[in-house]
């Protein structure tokens, strides 16, 4: 039983869907810092959009806080899933949904692609694309 | 030299970066078909977009064929490259921007990350997000 657990903890998709619904319950909670927790916090992280790629995980996270400066304006956050493809024991690949909810006006939506890595133990993504 | 040149061809960012060259040239020639060749043909490819997931190379088809329904719609394509990152021996990211030109309208473009995997000895576009 107790092996079970330590294996199922171990288990890449287990801990990034962990980590996604961390993530939704951080920005739920208004906290962009906890969001960008998972973010590989590296000056070569990388965030693709429709406008370009943003460079580093401080520009992501100031890309962030200007497009969401408050409560209000983030929303309600979910995540859905689509695929998890583990490519190699150190990479998986996170394709999904990510709609906002707001009391006040239209909701907004699209999808993502997330390359989630293992670096230095822990699962963090590395490449974000979202449109 | 011989042997050089028979290193470099197996080098996966060289082929992959031929074939996307490839994939210009067969867009610019008005060719869907041909730039559809280098997408992996199984029911299981997929096409992320702001408006969703398509699966299946044949749906991936239809949809470009009706988005570009004649030489006119298609433009003059020209892909930019952001990064070619080798994951392992058989899966390469592909981070970039299209560009597309017409004489008579505004120009189209945005960014795309490409999942690139080695299927039967062939290198293949098995996941295309674009935004």
């Amino acid at each position: 039983m107790f092996l079970s657990v330590t294996a199922q903890k171990k288990d890449p998709e287990v801990l990034i869907r962990a980590n996604m619904a961390e993530q939704q319950a951080s920005w739920n909670e208004g906290d962009i810092d906890g969001f960008m927790a998972h973010y590989w916090n590296d000056p070569e992280m990388k965030f693709v959009s429709k406008k370009g790629v943003a460079l580093g995980w401080q520009n992501v996270l100031i890309n962030y806080k200007k497009s969401y400066p408050d409560r209000a304006a983030m929303g309600e956050l979910t995540f859905g899933f689509e695929e998890v493809r583990q490519i190699d024991k150190k990479n998986v690949l996170v394709i999904g949904s990510w709609n906002l909810k707001f009391p006040e006006k239209d909701e907004m939506g699209g999808y993502f692609s997330l390359l989630w890595e293992l670096k230095d133990g822990h699962w963090v993504i590395t490449v974000d694309h979202t449109s």
